[in-house]
């Protein structure tokens, strides 16, 4: 049975799962999610997440939500399948994809996202972006990229000389971003920037990236 | 070699880790962190983690970081020896076991740190606790927590009928929202309740608890 996946292309945590399957190269079904008709907040779906999130996988009778876990089920059950996402013979090199994967989850989304969300989001809910929330965070993942700029100095990608789900968890924010003025946060610092055109010219996340417009953007 | 952890038996990510260790009764070494002096921002500390936060584990010559990812590294490379964490025999349960790691790391843990932040560390620092914030924050936990009471009437555990990391990560941050008026969330209602005085009276946890405490509370 095909793997089944809830959700909607412009939503960074449906991309960051749709780029996973892609790097295995495995057939799947999209089903959309109409998010601006409220879909994700009523039945069926809450059924599916209680949370009333996408994105949603099924595989056969298994339901599985929240993107990072669902892509790190996509690179554990086909681990032998398209790119190796999780150094799953290595057990060190493994433990340095989780860390850093953590550090997108627990460093680098808390300050990235609300500095798209002000870009993105607020302009179509007609508020104007809140300049002092971007500047704040602005200031805090600039802190993480130096941080990032010191570690690519020492390896190609984030856990080590392999490209990992840890840099790829890291595309669908990132791509908004760089819509932005903001974009000067990755192109000021050369191994950054050096880094983020290796990962987001990869054929898997080009797949994805056409269908991430957010607002006419 | 024996496995060194740096850290402060009060941090809730030290906590985690620690009740990690305890659940496969492994020998480790406890490097104690000051907080107070800053000791975590400043060289050698800043050399194993750039992000200046605790805890670090270091295995020989592994470095790891981010309590979630040092967690899984523990439960992973001694997955024959103790509890066995994360389902290791069983892809679909070990899904599972992942989904409600990323729900705490996603939805519970915004919710509730704030919560415990201003109710331990703002007095520390000579402030009121900002009841705005606990209010906001005590409505979003609410909700998150109405969804694992549902949880909680179809499995004993989050994941499914077993004890598992993800029921684990939610331990030292819950233990220090029980020792604050906010500990209503928990005891009004009853599967949470009963998951809880399951979760904490755990031999492991019970180790580490005694050492939990916050400017005297």
């Amino acid at each position: 049975m095909a793997l089944k996946l809830y959700g909607a292309p412009m939503s960074t945590c449906t991309a960051r799962v749709l780029v996973s399957l892609h790097e295995k190269d495995l057939d799947f079904e999209l089903i959309p999610v109409d998010l601006f008709a409220g879909e994700h907040k009523q039945p069926p779906f809450v059924s599916k997440n209680p949370f009333g999130l996408i994105p949603v996988l099924e595989d056969g009778d298994l339901t599985l939500f929240e993107s990072r876990a669902i892509a790190s089920y996509v690179a554990e059950k086909f681990k032998e399948t398209g790119t190796d996402l999780i150094r799953h013979q290595d057990l060190k090199e493994a433990a340095l994809v989780r860390v850093w994967i953590e550090v997108e989850s627990q460093q680098y989304n808390p300050a990235i996202s609300p500095i798209v969300y002000q870009h993105f989001v607020a302009p179509m809910q007609g508020k104007s972006p809140d300049q002092t929330i971007i500047d704040a965070n602005v200031e805090k993942l600039g802190r993480v990229l130096d941080i990032y700029e010191a570690k690519l100095s020492k390896s190609k990608y984030l856990a080590g000389d392999f490209y990992s789900l840890a840099d790829l968890s890291h595309l669908p924010y990132t791509y908004y971003l760089m819509k932005t003025p903001c974009a000067s946060l990755i192109n000021e610092r050369p191994r950054v920037k050096a880094w983020w055109e290796d990962i987001s010219s990869r054929p898997a996340f080009k797949k994805v990236a056409g269908s991430m417009t957010f607002g006419g953007k």
